[in-house]
């Protein structure tokens, strides 16, 4: 098959480009290049650079590219800022998608698989989460995700629309051979932060509450290895041009999850030089745990994730942030 | 005070100029009259003619007319149109509003008045409906609405916009005179169809189930008159104005219902023409009541309805419609 990767050149995106060839499938790459990366990208590899805002450019690559499937990574992913600048985040992340989805099903009604993300559920005590738990999302971001969503299953109802929508948990590692990995303009994930502080870029790991009702008193999150992640992609995309699913929604998880401190605890094992770490008050809205119900996605897509030992996800990352120590500029 | 109305030349728009002038304030209207009519506009009143989707009209507008506050009207509004066309919806209503959003705080940071409806709160079991009951609208028209209160709460939230947002239920009648009155272009509201009906431009009407848990098997809904819902918008606008309000979302209708049988007997009491009424099923989604919880608009903007006797709501549709038998195309 023949796969337009929108934001195909991000961290999830360019892992997803890569497992998607190794399935035997080509691809064309559609990216802004805003926070993606063109080094991320394999040779053989088609980019288009351009932006989902221009409508005319997202019609004009489908019709030059004729693909089987699209897969769209493409957002802003930073939950603070969304906060700060909705309107950009509105702007990107639904305008966007809503051009791709109207260019799609004005050109070849194609399938789409969509990036979303566990934040449309908000805080909840449900543990671990299932796909149909009440969906309140506290940040802008994630209500754009959900918008998103709301709008491809209302485009699956009027025109037919085929899609899969995976949602995310917390992403972390990097492909085997550390020639791809994590690089964000801002940093906010736990297992980069601390991969970036090992190699003495940031002095210290703040741990933010110890006192929440867990074992060690730190948060627990489901931590889902990109390549693994990437996996789930190609999954549905084969799921959906086979015509086994017309429309789903999966989690995509582990199904159980590791603290703050478990976590930190695996860096300092793996990269053989302990964390400095401080202790913090508990931050606004990071509830005790959150914990993906993965059943739907192993059951319907037969999704079977590889990387389950913490350590060995901690040293993927540690492989990729090592011999990249400033991600792609360098 | 100036108020910019973006779709003023609209059915509540129109109202609504007119209650503002009655109020002493001076209006723009913004409208691009794909389904408003400029005839609706009383004389003094400018016309923008543009669109909310051209962005650089509605910065053009704000910069030019220098309003004091906004209120927005301009929306696609048939439910069934938008489960087949959610493209359209989704641009009109999410990307004009966002358009006008970001114009309002990039130019002036005014307050902003918005046109929501119960059906963001989509079918409920609670009677009467408060403000804060949950929200799953069924259909993408509810949708656009939602994502729409939420941009305008994150506007609120990042950039200080006061906002207030009022959720309309069934709005009716027409200014008692008959010079303005409802004239959309697909008819859909039960008032106007017994109207319309009773001048035999159609042969009956249809009552869609009469087996409901109500006493008379009907369905029942809370009917606001326009002039009244007018007059919150004018509350409104001063509340904002005077800085009584910063921000607040409110049900607008009379608290208490009326059931189709009520509603049509009501038409052929004031007409004096029986309607032909003809019996089928129940409808798909179609709750047995929904009444708004109205008590929030009384207590913190004094809202007081002056239409709450069924017969004079139907006296003031009938009017219009008698002397306005085809609309403003006569």
């Amino acid at each position: 098959m023949k796969l337009m990767v929108v934001g195909g050149a991000g961290y999830i995106g360019s892992h997803t480009v890569r497992q998607l060839r190794a399935a035997g499938h080509s691809v064309v790459v559609f990216d802004n290049l805003s926070s993606g990366h063109a080094q991320a990208l394999p040779e053989g590899v088609t980019l288009v650079q351009a932006d989902l805002l221009d409508a005319a450019s997202v019609k004009a690559a489908l019709e030059a590219h004729q693909p089987d499937a699209v897969v769209h990574f493409a957002a802003l992913i930073e939950v603070g800022e969304s906060m700060r600048a909705p309107g950009r985040y509105y702007r990107n992340n639904v305008v966007g998608s809503l051009n791709l989805l109207q260019s799609v099903v004005e050109t070849r009604k194609i399938p789409l698989v969509f990036s979303s993300t566990a934040a449309v559920y908000g805080t909840t005590d449900a543990v671990p989460i299932p796909e149909d738990a009440p969906m309140h999302p506290e940040s802008v971001y994630g209500e754009t995700k959900l918008m998103t969503e709301n709008m491809i299953h209302a485009f699956h109802v009027a025109h037919g629309l085929p899609y899969i929508i995976l949602r995310y948990f917390n992403v972390s590692g990097a492909a085997p051979g550390g020639d791809i990995g994590e690089a964000h303009p801002n940093k906010t994930h736990l297992i980069e932060l601390a991969c970036l502080t090992a190699l003495g870029q940031r002095e210290k790991m703040m741990i933010f509450g110890e006192d929440y009702p867990t074992p060690d008193g730190t948060c627990i999150r489901d931590y889902i290895h990109v390549q693994d992640l990437a996996d789930a992609h190609v999954l549905a995309v084969e799921a959906l041009a086979s015509g086994r699913q017309e429309a789903g929604t999966y989690n995509v998880g582990l199904g159980h999850g590791f603290s703050v401190r478990e976590v930190l605890d695996a860096v300092d094992a793996v990269t053989g030089r302990p964390l400095t770490r401080e202790i913090a008050p508990r931050r606004a809205g990071d509830p005790p745990r959150l914990v993906a119900d993965a059943h739907r996605i192993v059951q319907e897509l037969g999704f079977n994730p590889q990387f389950t030992d913490l350590k060995e996800i901690v040293r993927t990352a540690w492989e990729w942030h090592r011999s990249h120590p400033h991600g792609f500029d360098q």
